[in-house]
């Protein structure tokens, strides 16, 4: 089956952070490929790569960069998809790779996520797929839910042993 | 029709920022709502909308907030459709409210574009919904030709005056 | 007894930096509850307490949140108790939280602390009630008179090792 | 009747942001006094004022300063009561005044609101005294309400005018 | 004759920035060419551009470009000319530009200036070619000179008004 | 009488910012002077200058600059006499000239104030001559007397127009 | 002999980084004290030292803090004795401690050195006490000759060491 | 032969970090030579240096500092040619030096890089020999080549592992 998101690094060192987006990808069962293309060091494959992306079959692309973070960025620029951009943490706490991202020019728009916030970017190309697959929706419905059990039963474990700080 | 786009203003004098998304979503024909509410003074209706906007038809949400923008996060965490957020420039060149929407936390994306950057929040949400609708797709292909246009056009204007710099 | 001071954290990995404002209200024998509760993750329980925090007794409410920390904010939206809030230090040294928590917009107060400063949280929740509570004025006076004695003592304890800095 | 709460400002000039904080006063009926004394130019003044504003009748303190703003920090210092402080513009878009009032060390907390943010602390001096007066309480609950009518009225404003922007 | 630097603008709005570039150019009698291209809306002339501008004769290439400013970075990608980027003050004060400029990952240089240091962009890329330019290096040398008049001549005018401080 | 401050701007345009410094030492009666020398463009001079500035009488040196302020450090380099530095706000808001001047490495202070503080410059340089001057120290301490009466005036105006804000 | 220099810490845990202040004053043969006074903490000490501080013969005082760092400021506000301020890096990267030292108002300066910079603290105390004390300029020329000797031959370590980098 | 580029760092402690340029130099076989030179400690020894620089063979220098980062700048106002400077990280992640280093006047520019991205300053010093050398061109066109054959075999390697997480 076709991938249906793409992820796209510009570092293999990016791996432990986007690890996130594809694990939750494939928890939702959504076809995807990931690919380390670097926006500086390979442009030529950048520029296939966004070329073809929705012929490919490709729904959404997920960037990830650092530093002067161009990635998104450029892909943005070649394709009319959806792009998310995850400003990776490199240097300046990854202030400038949000900066990088975020900022883009009226025209050719970046879903910016959190600074290293490879998780959420996983979630919100499922939200975007979501908008036009019933199914797929039902299933962030699910997600949902699930966010606030764990939450919920950390609230229990905590109840217990806050009681000693009651004074009461 | 109902809307398939909902534009959330914290305040209507977020209008003349927001106005840009309005009208892109108008030439892209995708229909579309607008409503100001507040998630710090409105917080229950934000809740019914939220709550409400899928059964609604909406697919996308928009939603834009200045200072510690607490409207687009608020509202992702009320529905699984996708939310984009707008950082309105109303205090500290912006920077409070793009890093209110931007840092959300794991589990609640929000996709967040540049300071007042309204046009390309209209965009994306395009985008988006040309995920699952090829007609729409199109359209988001002829825009980004129809960019290239001015870009070359303002380049010929540009090739003209330019002459006089020539020193040889 | 019911508790006057509620302390809410959006997550129980807060609780190592959230401990001492429960400390202090322990030592000023403030009876205090502690609930995670995540403005993202379980905006509805959030919603329910906050709404019944009056009504529960609670007369000042602690929310501690990271990053794009909308939970004092969001809290403060749905009840008119005041609200601490205490930027977590989880991204950006802590930036993103102060901001998204002390810009709140005009009509919405959240009474701001220092990153990570939850001891003064505590402190500050005691000067609230204190207001309407004599005897609970007397204790911050005896607090503060500890504090300068702590001072007072480190600075004779450096009078003698300085000594051999004097040159004459 | 004696003054509840003390507005002190670092200048003359930082009234017409201030005057927002006792405007709100004045409509809560709450009895207040407003002075200009400097942190840095008028300190011993500071200290006279802070040590007997509780014996004054004083509940509540609000401090507004600009650039490095030592006016809050300084009396709370001085004083069990508690101190809202409010950062003024006056250079560095505030950032300066923000962190200066914000980042206080542990033991003397500043409740600091937003850059310019003399409504909210005149809201928050409102609810601190409140959490002592059920009459005062319900006041707040009352100014709470009417925030949400006025944003309701400009959506009905907007519903309006909106109309021209659907598509069908 | 062939152009021997290159100035290219995100936008030709940026040209009453980067016109004091092309006016040293001129001084120096440096033949040069103008042109607005987009990383973001003409990413392909950006290329054809930037693979044939060393074939077209040019020396060195200057980008200029504001917000998530890409265009001398997708420029140093694609060609091993020296770039010199100029990030424009369009938001944030220019800080995002300079960061998205300056912050360049190891292997793909951009030789950042000012925050709209067009001028000094002029005088770079002339002591570029200067490198290799016996001729034009002195005529650096002359304009050095006659930096240090002006400000000379400045410091006689002020010699003159400055007396009336004095005290003896 | 030889000048014992020298007051030196990077730039002519920095006399409107830098006069307050003039007019404080005149008021204190202290010989200056004022230069305009630029640690870029005028090298030698500022070479000289600083060299020469301890045998010319000179005994506090302070000098204004504005984006990558050098000429304090530079000065400072140059002579052992105290340097004050004044950082001129011409971009970023006068940041990048703040730390320019206050990050100095170690060896070498530079006595930073406020951005556009030259009046404090003035101020400065007072205070340090009259570390060794009582007539001088006398002058200070009836300046600081000055400013509490200026506000304590502003106070008392104060007092009569808040009155309408008076509740009771 | 009465000190001539008198080092404060808001907290003896500010030593460590307060030493090298304490290090060049002994190296000088400057007599000094070093005390802990918090202006938070223990106002009324502060107070007290800074009024008699003239009176028992010191010439400068060296304040240093962290976070919101308002001691340099309140003593500098309560003697017209030259204040040195020591930002020290508590939060923030020192930013926080930097902004409320250095962005002093009006008419009370505090002579700012850089994040940590106690060196340079002990060194500008010096500088000033030696505007009037030729015997303590004599030996500022010679700390200035001995730190060039250092790098110097540090310069002349590397030029052996570097030969293998030579290509030729 | 003579040294084309010169490596000036403020510290010998820089050298780990600038080791890259060297070694890219070295690898271009481009004769080099490194020195440490402070601009504050060592300022005539800086003189001397940039004042002979073009005299000696030097085509480029690179000059790396931190904090307030002023040894490019005073370099190059001290001659014309290029120089390339690299801001060290020592304080606030590099920030500092960054503005100390980009944010140079009109006049006298610098060819800034990222923070620490001293590879950088080697390759951009390259391409700036480059303009006047056809055979060093060659050599930093197959250093491109070289970049992209690297991260494209990266992206084999992961292509191998990534196939665990196809879910069809």
């Amino acid at each position: 089956m076709k991938p249906q998101v793409s992820i796209i690094m510009g570092s293999t060192s990016d791996w432990p952070v986007m690890q996130k987006a594809a694990d939750f990808l494939n928890e939702m069962k959504i076809p995807f490929e990931v690919n380390a293309l670097s926006a500086h060091r390979t442009p030529d494959e950048v520029e296939v790569f966004a070329k073809n992306a929705k012929a490919n079959g490709t729904k959404v692309i997920i960037a990830a960069a650092g530093m002067a973070a161009h990635l998104p960025g450029v892909i943005a620029a070649l394709t009319p998809l959806p792009v998310i951009g995850v400003p990776i943490k490199a240097s300046l706490d990854g202030m400038d790779a949000l900066l990088a991202i975020a900022q883009m020019p009226p025209g050719i728009p970046v879903a910016t996520v959190a600074i290293n916030g490879a998780l959420n970017a996983g979630i919100l190309a499922t939200q975007m797929i979501a908008t036009g697959d019933e199914e797929l929706y039902k299933k962030t419905v699910a997600y949902k839910e699930n966010l606030k059990k764990k939450i919920s039963q950390a609230n229990k474990d905590l109840s217990e042993f806050k009681f000693e700080y009651r004074t009461n």
